[in-house]
């Protein structure tokens, strides 16, 4: 494969966080690091519209579908040593945020064993983007200090909920919203607790609906099929709701639904 | 006060997170919401470059210095209301994420209750800076599924910790670092738990130290009256470090401090 990079001058990898959905959540810095990348890997859930930003580079889809994700976490490791050893300048495109969920950990300890350079620059991660869309705000003064953030599924693909702190939100939560709402139970949630879940969030199509915990099978109608955050708890309570009423919890039993403009 | 806006016109307000720090830490899409304002209500930890964004824009400082938290708050709730009852585009710029520690559900109950349309646009929240900056991803598959966010600090000034998560993020915590190595040990934190420390986490003269929870009195020199995130747990220590010793949880008891370049 030929490059546009000079093997007599080091390469180095920038981790960009693409944001969650649409091309314009990605950072002023990201965009910018884009146009100076000669190899783009990106995942499967960036925007293909990114590759405005660098019409220049190579771009390489190494999104997890259709191997098995050790198999697919070596494989982009290789990559990234092979393109930046060549002296290439790399961008690793991670949907959301690199440093949430994003295995990022693997690909440093790689580039780091191969003596390789490295930067990470932040982006909006989809807990954030569906807070926004719905305006739910994560915490509420007074209310819910805290914020936990995990994934419904375990490295082992093992479902588990807890109850950590005012506000929970899951990621990668979508197929499995009937044993998750058994699951808060068991960890204590109470059932008319609200739940609030948005598929596809920071996306033009992005869905979201109202549900309490014992509720939330409901959701999978809806969002079948589609990524999905589910947040758990204070911050998902509608403002006005809460702040009218402060002693109900309950939110409609059946999916109040909208689609958001973009 | 003579505003470009019309009155025949609805206003409205569009939340917009800064991101943590630098101009170029904000989204495409938040700065180009910026450029239709015509108002721009703005807070003490923005960058004052994001004034290029706007330069049509009527720019309003109400960064809570000199007031008590609870007229501040009550002078912006007025202050969007009233701008965007005129039928001004007005943005409510915020540093980092809306919907993290920014006190949005306030506003958005103000607006609501005028009768007056918003938006939020999501941002980078300082943790995720934090974690970019010094390299530690938030998450380690396998070993750190699980993040929380709290403030150190209560809305009634009490400084509480807690351990509930595998990597917990306090924000808010600069003043009180001695305090917190004391109630994260009180939380059931191990005094050799990894800790690392960034002030101006995102900004050109961003700080880091590296301590465990029983050494963490140290970094109170350092990072004195800057504002700081503080990362516990597992998300705490050097990738490398950590994959090479996964045994070893103790980090150096004297802070391995480094400014990070723009």
């Amino acid at each position: 494969m030929s490059l546009p990079a000079n093997p007599a001058t080091p390469g180095r990898v920038i981790f960009i966080g693409a944001g969650p959905g649409s091309a314009d959540l990605i950072t002023l810095r990201g965009a910018r690091a884009l146009g100076q990348a000669q190899v783009v890997l990106f995942d499967a859930l960036t925007d293909p519209s990114l590759r405005d930003f660098a019409p220049q580079a190579l771009w390489l889809d190494v999104g997890k579908r259709g191997f098995t994700a050790a198999t697919a976490q070596a494989r982009i490791n290789a990559l990234l040593v092979q393109h930046a050893a060549s002296g290439a300048v790399v961008a690793r495109l991670k949907g959301g945020d690199p440093s949430i969920f994003g295995r990022l950990e693997e690909e440093l300890q790689a580039l780091a064993e191969a003596g390789i350079a490295s930067e990470v620059i932040p982006g909006v991660t989809a807990a954030l983007a569906a807070a926004a869309a719905t305006q739910r705000p994560l915490t509420r003064r007074g209310q819910g200090r805290s914020l936990a953030l995990s994934t419904a599924m375990t490295a082992e693909l093992e479902l588990r909920a807890s109850q950590r702190a005012d506000t929970e939100v899951f990621y990668m939560a979508g197929r499995q919203l009937a044993d998750l709402s058994r699951r808060l139970q068991d960890a204590g949630w109470a059932g008319d607790t609200p739940v609030n879940v948005v598929s596809r969030a920071g996306w033009p199509d992005q869905l979201m609906s109202d549900h309490c915990v014992s509720t939330l099978p409901a959701a999978c109608v809806m969002h079948a099929g589609r990524p999905a955050v589910v947040t758990v708890g204070v911050g998902a309570a509608p403002v006005c709701r809460l702040l009218a009423a402060p002693t109900a919890t309950a939110v409609e039993g059946h999916p109040a639904s909208a689609a958001f403009p973009p």
